[in-house]
């Protein structure tokens, strides 16, 4: 996957940024979340089948251009997580854990209904394996929505946000007991045990230490005078946090979300009132730039290929047991003033996390045999995009009405 | 060189900001430019002996880390071309032609000529590769310290930035010649012509259909409505020179820096009046985090190990001819008004585009011998350090001196 820094990532950098501003202008003109735009665009670009493109789609897999992605996300994130605070997430992380087992819960049951209906002759573990793709949950494309729509704050966003979080401890812990069904027939209680505590003593131990470190590095950062050394630095405890999420087997941008709710007023004291603000403007331009990668990117991974009748009719069963499995989990939401369609519609985009978890099935083989049986990849892999495409403009039409 | 993008990626890219911040700091308490304490973190990260700092070392000669510092650098050109005008640069191009040319001369023939002296039984391609190490200029240090010290803009600083690129090409045609010649004993005409076409080729084509193109872009660009737009687009206009450039054989950032020229007032007038700052605004902190990474990467290149009496005195006369045909181009400058001495300083530094040409030399096997006899490759990379660290606070006590 590696090709080095060279011309090409440069040129395939330049054209992913202004194919996503491309994609998001017309998006937005339709009156549609600019994501929406940048997904399609990635679409577009994946499935030109010119050879000159083809360079590029190489160049697109490679290290470079992942970095910048994942960079992106990682730090649009933790924006949004600078717009809360680790109080609100308190306040609302019994109503967003709800969400969460919900989340998990129901789409796993109906996913593996649905393939067990559709696919009667498979083995169970292929039914598991469909229902975990669908509880994955992508808090980048829920969360680039919200932000434009300028909600951050407000109750449902705060719900989406928390249960994304709590989702991706439970989307892990999934994936390892699905995987390990798949492998040995059973669970693994030892390593599920391991993966469960690794991850909750992350969230829980960084949100802890966190408060405390980040007390003691702003006094020390606030009497430096190197110029703009509050971003850096603010930047910097952002990865370091992406990155022991990452190593605790997290997405880093958990990491980085805890880092930006560990940012608040309070924190950021030794720099004055402007403290937050100026982290926020800093991380501005870096997230303009590569976060439209990551959409881009995430669109050019959707190989919409091998359809045929059976596979069109899974593809539709499973994108209704996608959205309702998601929506209900909405229903779980208690408290009179939360929209509980708006918690619902922010669940549904599984976008590269679905992408992940279908990508890890489809590698499975079982007895010799690939567990994926021909065909299911392709369904699944659409079922995500049309979750992940559909749920931006559903999402942002919902926020509208609320207005 | 490639290990994905990893937690380690995340923590080293952390590490390098904050260590690059420490030492920023460290060099501004003492007077000096925050580029040199940033060298100096990145020479001191790179010689820990730790086995965990050996993983991160591996880690920061990867693609992602790479990426990140070329992109640093690039978009810190590219800031420092906007500060300047395709105009400023058409007036200076005379004497800064004059100033190349004696700072790709005059460190030439000294180097040969100490090279010669202290290694008599080496073949001169030897003494040619010497010479022509001593002729890079690594004008990433000295824009640092330019724009730290607020003189962009000044006759000095465009004199210094012109010269850089024309440097560039000349050195690229340099490199092509002495390794053909100590490959087969002459020079590759042919190459070498096909070489100096397409890189002067770039920088005159790049000038001139740029400026027309650009007027274009802007004029669509100022009608989208997507944010972050003009930043976004100018960045993607910058990579996309720099892609050319590197395409050409020259350095990216030699592309970056010309889409920075090119980027001005009038360019950029479908924006407002108020166009020109909010790009500087919105490249400001991308460059705040990723330069920085540059510079510590630059300095954790050097290995300063195998050190001997003889070596030692290599590197002495090589430090001594690599000032000394620095600060005589800066003799070169006409024009009463113009300091020669901040224009020598300016071109002091080699960094890691004479780290660049000491490995081209070193990985040369001639009739099963490598070219560079042992010890000489360890001189030449100390000569670049001493020439990158040294000359940053000479040139600011220089500026200092004439404000």
């Amino acid at each position: 996957m590696d090709h080095g820094v060279t011309a090409a990532t440069w040129l395939t950098l330049a054209t992913m940024i202004l194919a996503a501003k491309l994609g998001g202008e017309g998006a937005l003109r339709l009156g549609q979340p600019a994501v929406l735009g940048e997904l399609l665009a990635g679409v577009v670009l994946g499935s030109l089948p010119f050879a000159a493109v083809d360079a590029f789609n190489h160049e697109a897999q490679g290290t470079a251009i992942a970095f910048a992605a994942e960079l992106g996300v990682m730090l649009l994130l933790f924006q949004v997580g600078l717009e809360s605070s680790v109080r609100q997430m308190v306040n609302v992380a019994p109503r967003a854990g709800v969400v969460a087992l919900l989340g998990v819960v129901a789409p796993t049951i109906l996913g593996y209904g649905t393939s067990r209906a559709l696919l009667p002759a498979a083995p169970s573990s292929l039914h598991l394996f469909v229902g975990a793709t669908l509880c994955a949950t992508s808090v980048g494309v829920t969360a680039s929505v919200l932000k434009d729509a300028g909600v951050l704050g407000a109750s449902e966003a705060n719900i989406i946000l928390g249960a994304a979080v709590i989702d991706d401890v439970l989307g892990l812990i999934m994936l390892a007991v699905v995987s390990a069904i798949a492998v040995s027939g059973a669970p693994d209680v030892a390593m599920i045990a391991r993966i469960s505590g690794v991850a909750v003593a992350f969230v829980v131990g960084s949100l802890a230490v966190g408060l405390w470190v980040m007390r003691g590095v702003s006094h020390v950062a606030a009497r430096l005078r190197a110029p703009h050394v509050l971003g850096a630095v603010s930047i910097a405890f952002c990865l370091v946090l992406a990155g022991v999420s990452d190593q605790s087997g997290l997405a880093a941008i958990v990491g980085a979300y805890v880092a930006g709710l560990l940012l608040d007023d309070v924190r950021l004291k030794p720099f004055g009132s402007g403290g937050l603000k100026q982290v926020e403007e800093f991380a501005a331009p870096i997230v303009a730039v590569f976060a439209p990668v990551f959409f881009v990117r995430t669109g050019m991974n959707v190989k919409l290929t091998g359809f045929n009748g059976s596979t069109i009719l899974l593809t539709l069963a499973l994108v209704v047991a996608a959205f309702v499995g998601k929506l209900a989990c909405g229903l779980g939401v208690r408290g009179a003033k939360v929209d509980r369609l708006t918690v619902g519609f922010g669940m549904v985009p599984r976008g590269e996390v679905g992408l992940i978890f279908a990508d890890a099935g489809q590698k499975l083989v079982i007895g010799g045999e690939p567990l994926f049986p021909p065909g299911v990849y392709a369904s699944l892999v659409a079922a995500v995009f049309v979750t992940t495409v559909v749920a931006p403009p559903a999402l942002a039409a919902r926020l509208g009405r609320l207005k």
